[in-house]
């Protein structure tokens, strides 16, 4: 280093070693700083070559130091830093899945996911790409095992039907996921959203997503929100509406609204929407029968601004509160 | 006509032509149908040539009619029936739009829409497509406008920033789209499902979307919403925040969910999500300074199960209500 040279002094001050300048006069003077120290401030270990090669955990070494008179060389493997995309694949049908959602699936070594979500991108992923398939109720442990993948230097894709970070798999990988792995989100396009569009611009205006599954969420606290949606005159969207298991739930929902909106407020379903077998209707409050649902449709009930127009269901913009 | 034949006698009475069958040989004393009586239960009128081929309306005659022993022709050229696609572009990435989007604008005649989606869209549409671009506050104008060129029975595309339907454009279409025109709506990622994917998974369990602006909405009403939001202790995403002349109403509506969630609840803002120059950051409702908002930004206030893991904000999908 030509000692003076504002440049080198610079890159020197802002990588932190210590440097003292004299004038030329004295330069035989300057204490030259101790190597093991310099690396030490640099990487975090004072070992000039092995240590500092293998400082990354998980690093192998290829080539044990040799040193020579001007320089010390080690050489290790670092352990490829995992990566984890959570990826919503959307509502079903292939043509509203993101090509930022089938580039990231192309690049994946390890796909995780409901077993009917992947057979959906089976096509899409490269040979050999390693598979992790679960049931349903097995989101947890599958989510789990996404990040271990994940942690273990692997390029990893959690996929979720419509957006992976809503009601989906993303969420409890997010929550086990640390600062050792990257991770990315690619959204999707949601269920809501194709049943939306299926019966025409519901959601035009302020809405609520609420799932009616009371097997993780109590069932008050669902009855509070759906309360809530009713006395906010919110457009409301259920996810979840019912199972073999749970029949009443939609009933009860769907009274608490009808409490605060009129009888002829629109309702709208959609069965599999955007996919093959879609089937769609509208009716009202008063006239909707609950019976029709099951865990493959979706709930939209209108505010009391919604309207059918030409058979569709349209949420306006423009309001002013009736009691204000 | 073959009498007797049962293929022939079968199309005959799904058309509900009058049919009458008889021993062979009586078959000289078969009643012929009147031909004009077939054509007026088959199209509507009972004209054989000229008024059939014009039922349609707007069609236009092409060849007056012409009388053979066996035959009458008339040719008429049908109006083609108008179509109105209503298309989320998504949130700004082109790798966010989707495959139907891009064919959808690739098929259409006229393509409406704000100026700024617009021309993130131009290199996709075909040579000679009419553009008809719109500024901010003219969205009503232009919805109609793109409406009259589907009745005069052009394929025209109104487009909108991530999901059409979702404060958008598509909305004031649906309201004026009637029976003469064919509607498709193609779903598309919303902002807000752009805004999630950078936070981490905020809206992993039940989520309330409410604009902010009171241009159109009175602001009782959104107050009353955001109330309900906090009361139901949901997930609360707010559109349009702030703009240059909107700026105290973001720090109200904190002020209403502060009233209800701890001080440390996470609070989540970007600034144009996956567009160039995105922004974003976490803070806490106790330390977020509204500020920092404009009107390209989401904010995403979580519910009292929010947390931050790792950076990311996360709403977990199991929970018991602190109260029961």
């Amino acid at each position: 280093m030509k000692a003076g040279e504002p440049g080198l002094l610079a890159a020197a001050a802002a990588r932190g070693w210590p440097v003292v300048t004299f004038p030329a006069s004295r330069l035989a003077a300057v204490p030259v700083p101790n190597p093991s120290e310099v690396v030490r401030r640099a990487v975090g270990t004072p070992s000039v070559a092995e240590a500092a090669a293998l400082i990354e955990p998980g690093s192998v070494l290829l080539a044990a130091k040799r040193v020579s008179a001007h320089v010390t060389v080690a050489v290790a493997r670092a352990r490829p830093r995992g990566r984890l995309a959570v990826i919503g694949i959307g509502p079903g049908a292939r043509d509203l899945m993101t090509p930022r959602a089938v580039a990231e699936l192309r690049r994946a070594a390890v796909v995780a996911g409901l077993d009917a979500y992947l057979e959906q991108v089976a096509d899409l992923l490269q040979p050999g790409t390693t598979v992790l398939a679960s049931g349903l109720g097995a989101e947890q442990e599958r989510a789990a095992e996404a990040v271990a993948q994940a942690r273990a230097g692997r390029a990893v894709a959690l996929i979720g039907s419509g957006d992976a970070g809503v009601y989906a798999m993303g969420r409890p990988a997010l929550e086990l996921a640390d600062a050792a792995i990257d991770v990315t989100v690619v959204p999707g396009v949601t269920a809501a959203l194709a049943v939306a569009a299926v019966l025409g611009a519901p959601l035009g205006h302020d809405h609520v997503m609420i799932s009616l599954s009371d097997l993780h969420t109590a069932w008050p606290v669902i009855e509070r929100r759906v309360a809530a949606a009713a006395e906010g005159d919110l457009v409301a969207c259920f996810y979840n509406p019912a199972s073999k298991k749970r029949d009443w739930q939609l009933r009860r929902a769907l009274e608490v609204l009808a409490a605060h909106r009129p009888p002829g407020t629109p309702v709208g379903w959609v069965r599999d929407a955007s996919r093959p077998g879609q089937t769609a209707s509208l009716s009202t409050l008063a006239e909707f029968d609950p019976a029709v649902v099951d865990m493959h449709t979706l709930v939209v009930v209108g505010s009391s601004r919604t309207r059918v127009q030409a058979g569709r269901m349209v949420t306006p913009r423009d309001y002013r509160w009736a009691g204000s």
